[in-house]
């Protein structure tokens, strides 16, 4: 079975053009087959608060309204997506930049909370892994924005973890898919302030405790949630750590490591 | 020979919800091959003036600084070309919206004037018609942003007229090419106040003539250039016409038509 990296740049990686700059040189170094998937920053929040688009917030949670929806589109579509293409293209990394409304690449469904209305947030209901493969065996690097797109035609603002989750196990079956989460930590941390106290190995049954007894940031749950989802789907790893040392993550040694216990 | 049709809509169509939505219900409706270059509209300067972006003017021409190409890369390659898929896609139209940077689809060099420094402005060199012809093979519609990238990976603001004169005139040598020019004005006008002036046909010699002495709006000239380039490069027809006619321009019985002499 051949492999395939899918990999996620977090948003704080595109904020600083330097250490973007530097993953860049990482991610275009590495050889096979690859998708990255990247987030979005705090370039949508600067433009829309110049833009005079306040952030909506229910029960403290942001809502994207049909303003905001229009500048993350902009940005991640636009901005972001079109900058990390051309940036790969010059470093000799051929690549593509899509939505997932591009050639119905990820299809989702607004979310339907019973309590919040997220606005336009949509959930992935379906991954054209026939297209992904098609740019695959063309040589190309696709690179994903998060926007979807409904079958009705609206777009939605989704989760660029669960896009990336979604597209490694939609591949697990043609490609034995390591799914690496990049960001500005080393990994899944005990105390997130330290560094230090990066946790090597996680497998399900210490994640049931984790998510129990707690001993993690919280913030860090719904990754994790996103990585066993990607493991249930048949996916071989899941790595998650910094992006600057990608090549170390891509060997397995460095960063927090999930692996499949099916053997996939 | 396959016939296809590369038609370019102009801003001013993008501009209104009512009059864009009417247009893509015909492009959607319109059988075989198709390719869409759009134009970008009003948008990019009321966001660039909402961001305190001030539009830089040179001898009285529009320059493309470092800001204002930020701009135009969301608006054009982010909000309005997936603003386009969706609504394409939502109504059958199985389409892929691309910068000429995506799979290098279009590689263009910064323009280089004697006088001028038009800034982040670029010239096409090289239309990657094998990729374009793929997407058609796939039965997608491709959707091009007038941005392009150069050799080295910068991304340039790049005219959708020639963007479209381009891709027509490269794909001629594959397919029967028709260049559709739609806008808000019924075709070439002798005088631009007047629909009923309307020119049906231009050849070579009445546009040599028309350069010499005037008699249509100066503001159709680069256009007409775009176009009788496409003729020069292989291209069937050029039709200029308003794009809410455009099964009628289509099929000829509307709009200024420009045939091809060698018979191509």
């Amino acid at each position: 079975m051949k492999q395939l990296r899918v990999i996620k740049i977090g948003g704080n990686i595109i904020d600083d053009e330097n250490t973007l700059a530097e993953f860049l040189d990482r991610f275009a170094e590495l050889k096979g087959n690859k998708i990255l998937v990247h987030g979005g920053g705090k370039l949508a929040s600067g433009i829309s608060e110049k833009l005079g688009i306040h952030p909506k917030l229910v029960d403290g949670r942001r809502i994207t309204d049909a303003d905001t929806l229009r500048v993350v589109t902009m940005v991640y579509a636009g901005y972001i997506n079109k900058n990390l293409v051309a940036q790969l293209n010059a470093r000799g990394c051929s690549s593509i930049g899509l939505t997932g409304a591009d050639a119905s690449a990820i299809i989702s469904s607004k979310r339907n909370h019973p309590e919040i209305d997220y606005g336009y947030v949509g959930d992935i209901k379906r991954v054209n892994k026939e297209l992904l493969i098609h740019f695959l065996h063309l040589g190309l690097t696709t690179v994903i924005a998060p926007i979807t797109q409904d079958a009705s035609g609206q777009l939605l603002n989704t989760n660029a973890d669960t896009i990336a989750s979604g597209i490694a196990a939609a591949l697990a079956e043609e490609y034995l898919v390591d799914l690496i989460y990049s960001f500005d930590k080393p990994g899944v941390l005990r105390n997130s302030d330290d560094n230090n106290s990066l946790i090597r190995k996680i497998d399900a049954s210490d994640y049931n405790e984790i998510k129990k007894q707690g001993g993690i940031h919280s913030g860090m749950l719904p990754k994790l949630d996103n990585a066993f989802n990607a493991i249930d789907g048949g996916v071989a790893r899941v790595i998650i750590g910094n992006a600057l040392e990608l090549s170390e993550l891509v060997d397995g040694s460095k960063g927090t490591i999930i692996e499949n216990g099916n053997g996939n």
